[in-house]
């Protein structure tokens, strides 16, 4: 059964105009159509319209808040402590990366600490903006636990996320946007769906116990960390940079997005950008990063690889793809977004 | 067979006096001497006196520089530029760092990068310095190439490693200094001594396919990143935020400490400083780090698990114990230190 193909213009319209009908502002419902567009461009599925539902089930529930008025709690030189009010996660984040490439270009480094905002989409979303700015860009997010520290059986941090961004000059700019842990929870779903086992290093039972089935996983298990100790350390990390640093919640204070969908999340992030010209002219820097692409391009590879890559690489060839291709939805997805167009009373995208 | 414990007090004395007779001025060898010695407390003997010797062989091959002039070349409001000019790795961190507090405190966050340097030690070293000033610390360095990229078989990256030190309240600072790498060198070898096999996931053959055989490793192989294509993606951040940002050495370019001891090694560093007052009342940020660490410690527990620690908490308690009981060194250490007593006219350590 092939994917349905739809462009990503008209989808991204389409998620606007749902938006706009859940009582978001006309630019909340921009950016945030934008926010999974984006991912979906760049073949990360897991964060573009497949979240459409839970966003507009928490708008309706009103826990994702609507024309949210966005509090800047103080700030210093290079530095800012954003409250995000329970608003849309994609605008909360873009205006928090604003005011850190804002900062950077006047001091020559930005770091603002965002606390009370939700779901927030692509790491990278945020990260790359620095790019066109003639900056190096950062951004990472808690989120609902979904892991324990090394050695625990409880839920209690979050598959924490982090990218960066930095511009190349003849190549695109290496794009690292990663979680904390070894995998996410969609592929164990996935192996649920497949009767398929799971590597024992995915995933946890109840107890603590690492194990290869994704039933016992998915019943009251855990993700386990990426790298055993070094994961839970970043993940830790994270939390103390987002949640902790900001005054919001982390750890198990987080609550996950399809959990208890009348509740806030209360989702903390961070965001940062480093001005380039304030170490060396600009082009100067795109020159020596495209030179560590080349020799990384051009290491001799092992046997079986084509190609040796940079982070982000596969990523930006996939956008250029789904840009003329359009964006594959499969049935479910394609169901769900049917779904909701009837009850929004919008006019069916597909 | 035991090892002899010295205590820490005499074997920093013994170090400072080597680096003096080899050159350094007081302040140098004071510096570096420290820096050994933190490690060694911290149970971190891969950078503390197993060192020694090979700075010393490179201060007198003139590869290391005595009494260097440190040369800042920019700075705006939160960042700063420095040429170690070849200088001694920890003198050039020092300085570095020190500037990163400086801006820090001034504007809410520094961040200093560093080119033409030397092996710096641990990164937790310059880390924790900003604990006692309010700040959340960071410090990075990039290394002389023992990793290809994923996919690769070429040695084109170091081992590359970051640490991160935020200050508690009643619980030690926590303290996350880790490598890119899946294991050092120094854990091959061991097997190697020890005839025993290797994991895996630790090394590559010079083919860049997963060995078990340490000696297959060791001859020409490749260390293999954390995690895989997420460590090769950190691994290179690395490279992007210390060499690349610098303007000095990075991937392939770097020297390893051991190679070729007359040439510059040109390692690069970078270093952070985030100033908490800027976001809220330091105290009150001491008790989220505390509650963070307490929802960790009190996590259940799988089984044949007898406590949940967050990162550099044993480090933290070895450091008190060997304030006590002295820092174990090894026949093989114990010969080298003798040996490097006799040759430069010292007293003997033991």
């Amino acid at each position: 059964m092939s994917d349905l193909r739809v462009s990503a213009a008209l989808l991204r319209e389409f998620c606007r105009d749902v938006f706009v009908r859940c009582g978001l502002t006309a630019p909340e419902a921009v950016t945030t159509a934008d926010n999974l567009l984006f991912a979906n461009l760049r073949g990360v599925d897991s964060h573009g319209v497949i979240r459409l539902k839970v966003y507009c089930d928490r708008l309706r529930a009103g826990s994702f808040k609507r024309d949210a008025k966005l509090q800047w709690i103080g700030e210093s030189p290079s530095t800012a402590l954003l409250d995000g009010q329970a608003g849309m996660g994609a605008v909360v984040g873009q205006a928090a990366m604003a005011m850190a490439l804002a900062k950077a270009s006047a001091s020559g480094l930005g770091y603002v600490a965002v606390r009370n905002s939700n779901h927030f989409g692509a790491c990278a979303f945020y990260a790359l903006q620095a790019v066109e700015r003639g900056c190096i860009g950062f951004a990472a997010t808690n989120a609902g636990p979904s892991m324990a520290p090394s050695g625990g059986c409880e839920r209690r941090l979050g598959n924490n996320a982090f990218g960066f961004a930095i511009p190349a000059g003849r190549h695109a700019p290496i794009v690292l946007d990663m979680a904390t842990g070894a995998v996410a929870w969609g592929k164990i779903f996935l192996a649920q769906q497949e009767k398929k086992k799971i590597p024992v290093t995915w995933a946890l039972d109840k107890y603590g116990v690492p194990t290869d089935d994704p039933d016992v996983a998915a019943q009251g298990g855990l993700i386990q960390p990426m790298a055993g100790y070094k994961g839970y350390g970043l993940c830790l990390l994270i939390d103390l940079l987002t949640g902790v640093l900001a005054g919001g919640a982390f750890a198990n204070q987080v609550r996950t997005l399809y959990d208890k969908i009348g509740d806030p999340t209360e989702v903390a992030h961070c965001f940062g950008a480093l001005r380039i010209a304030s170490f060396m002219p600009e082009n100067e820097f795109l020159e020596r990063v495209d030179l560590l692409i080349d020799l990384m391009h051009q290491c001799p590879a092992a046997p079986g690889v084509e190609s040796i890559l940079v982070p982000g690489e596969i990523e930006h060839a996939t956008a250029q793809r789904r840009s003329r291709e359009g964006i594959p939805i499969n049935a479910t997805l394609a169901k769900e977004l049917r779904e909701l167009a009837v009850e929004l009373n919008l006019p069916a995208l597909f």
